[in-house]
């Protein structure tokens, strides 16, 4: 429904305390609006354990559908930490000792606390390029379109900041909103009628306790600003005085 | 890792809203915990978009590969509710008015208020059953090992719990917790050890701002009581006082 330039991007959350519900993810809301204040349109997310096999599985589906892919998670220094080694496995490289890396670590932590656990940290696919992690210092990295982050949120913001540089920007995709008391049903065969008189908005009718956000998106303000005033006009022909807002 | 009887889940929430950031997903948190409960293991989780295809391919990949699939949202009385018609789709059935679903329709709004958009919410692929909405009446339904809820959350849960006396349980899976002021690196050696000493064991490291916490996961309690007891002794010798909590 959008236009040109469409940059697309997928998010692939690593991790089992996702799926057993111990954590509650933070980084799909994060990366969805970040990357939609740069015009990169998040395509698909997905969350899978701590398996190499469902890792590179989803790793590879999404690498050649979407013109990015950013991982969270399963980078640290214990053992089910496997994204890396997945990560290598799903590009059919070495996962090698970066010395790059290797060096941040011993400036953090010092030479004589650098233990195997954490020489893990700096073991990432031979051709990745590293991402800075300004929080813990354990860089992130990427391989071609996929970025490899951290799963603490914190760490995950910092480092996705640092992916910026690398990445191509779309259109910018502009968003206005009308908030009425009506019920959805009561609207919706207006709003079927703009949708389809606007095809490259995307037009979508979010209900809530007490009525209704119509939520219009495009690249262009000026369509989006006529869109919103024609519904807006429809619904002040349905009942007046029932829009809440326009924002 | 986890031994049997395995029943097994996938996740496919739906909605533009959470892949532009507009709406942060509050169901997959619930619905993990909510089968955890159950005993039954959420394998994957996918977020797409409002696209017919896209709702196909992905219903169309988990329904074969896990003992359930659930979904939300996408079931109301607005063009971009295109949910049920998809899932109509992947199955190859036809998307029919339910005579049951529209009766319900009919007792909750007053015949006179049911409009076209409103009856649209009783429209159901052909074999499908029915899921109770005791909140907002328009109802959910399932086909074969698909149950497709709405993507309010209010909603999704009041759904879910109808949804319970449909499926069958796994073995019910334990769960304890260390938690620690040791870094994750420092103790990731032992637990290493002890995941391969206890491969029926899901053993997770989970770092916080000041230290970490080991979550033990598995079937059967005395096993996890046991691995927690090895795990706490031997975080002791590494440092005494650093148990912050065991629950």
């Amino acid at each position: 429904m959008l236009q040109n330039n469409i940059v697309t991007a997928a998010f692939l959350v690593i991790g089992d305390e996702i799926l057993s519900g111990r954590t509650a993810d933070l980084n799909i809301n994060f990366l969805a609006k970040n990357l939609t204040e740069l015009g990169i349109i998040l395509k698909e997310v997905r969350v899978v354990g701590d398996y190499e096999n469902e890792i590179i599985e989803a790793v590879n589906a999404l690498r050649l559908k979407y013109n990015y892919v950013f991982t969270s998670g399963g980078i640290g220094p214990t053992h089910d930490d496997i994204s890396s080694l997945a990560i290598a496995k799903a590009f059919n490289q070495k996962l090698v000792l970066n010395s790059k890396a290797e060096e941040i670590l011993y400036q953090f932590y010092g030479k004589n606390n650098v233990n195997e656990a954490r020489l893990k940290m700096a073991m990432v696919p031979e051709f990745a390029s590293l991402l800075d992690n300004p929080v813990s210092s354990a860089p992130g990295f990427f391989v071609e379109n996929v970025f490899v982050l951290a799963g603490v949120p914190k760490i995950f913001q910092a480092m996705f900041n640092c992916c910026k540089t690398n990445l191509k920007f779309g259109n910018k995709i502009f968003s206005k909103e009308i908030v009425t008391n009506l019920m959805e049903s009561i609207i919706a065969k207006d709003l079927t009628d703009l949708q389809n008189e606007y095809p490259n908005l995307s037009i979508g009718s979010y209900p809530f306790e007490n009525g209704t956000s119509l939520v219009f998106r495009g690249v262009e303000p000026t369509i989006i600003d006529l869109a919103i005033s024609k519904m807006s006009n429809n619904i002040n022909k349905i009942k007046t005085n029932s829009i809440i807002e326009i924002k």
